[in-house]
């Protein structure tokens, strides 16, 4: 996230957001916004907002999820927002809507989808993959 | 695709394979390779097997996927194989498995399932995203 | 619909409702409705959504759909309710969540995302399957 | 299944084919097998592909799924092969085709990606659903 230049904006429990500033780095040929960098603030929106609500010593790992990207991503700013919609001892699903925000308007661009396993701290840690 | 250093190992008509390398730019904190990555190759192999089916003048667009996390991107390289299940005139589904390939053995990290949009090129100039 | 004993609770732009009383012909082994009823009327409402956007002379057909089961439909009535996220002229996206209704509470049950194409009546009668 | 007239057809480790016949019933307005059979055949082979590789005091229960419908099931026969993509110890990923057979030939009509979650039998008893 940091490489992309994303940032946090909004942390509480069952929601976390996150913003990405338009950069040359990560546009496409149309000069819009990747696809992947909408995919990877969406993952990790719902990673963090899984997060929130795991108990300490426990860490998540999304095993799954499904993306509709509904518009191109034109906006000056990209907004995650990912919030849990069932939050269990071995599996939390959640669901991100990731907005292009600009000082006039905000459009949904994608929707995400995502099934995330909570596990004991260290179990996966041959295994996990980053949030 | 040439960023990430993925390059085109099989393109026939219905199929293309992507190879990815190993390299610490793609390494999460673990050593492996990034979801990102895994997630890019196989959207990448998916549209461009839908692309051989594509009749000129014709473009592809994922409209949504949804892709399964099998397994830790150990393997010293990616291979993700994208084929087409069904072409149609509007929608074109394809599904791609992702192998972490060493010399000694290949195992399947990551599958995805996607939807694309078939449209005259041009048309979603203003709304597409690269493949 | 019918056949299973659902009905339309709400149908507005965008938005459409779908209740289903629990039948012991709808429950499975443990006395709950059967996850396939869940998944009929979130599919159902989900359509009848895209169809409430779209205009004459056009029709709806899902292409395909992701449901998270979330939680065991144990209430005595489950409501689906379907919402369009974006309406297209050729692809239509809704999200629908299930909710198990009791006198007293009511619980997230399922999520379903899917995808709908639109298009010109007829054209797809031989392929058409109903909402 | 016995109420929608499947049968098995093929139970090796690993790998389950469920048949269902055509009936009146289970047609919808074109005349054709309703996409609810298809989701329903397609969802209990991958349950049950899954449930071949839990060892004896495990159930499965299916988290989540992913289907698309690439075709109309015009033919007198449907069989849904279900897959495991890979069996661990808490999660399985399984992939089903759903294919329209006839005398002459057979059709792809449908996929399907599963996440099955493997427990202890009985934790889950007031959660299960059937497979």
């Amino acid at each position: 996230m940091a490489t992309l230049g994303a940032s946090l904006e909004l942390v509480e429990p069952g929601e976390v957001h996150i913003a990405l500033p338009f950069s040359l780095a990560l546009a496409q040929q149309h000069g819009y916004m990747h696809a992947g960098a909408t995919t990877a603030i969406a993952d990790s929106a719902n990673g963090y907002a899984a997060l929130t609500l795991t108990p300490p010593g426990f860490e998540v790992l999304a095993v799954e999820f499904k993306i509709n990207l509904l518009a191109p991503a034109k906006a000056p700013r990209l907004v995650a927002r990912g919030r849990v919609l069932r939050a269990g001892r071995r599996l939390t699903v959640c669901l991100a809507e990731v907005l292009g925000v600009s000082d006039v308007e905000s459009e949904l661009v994608a929707t995400m989808l995502s099934t995330i396993s909570v596990r004991p701290s260290g179990t996966s840690s041959a295994n996990s993959r980053p949030q």
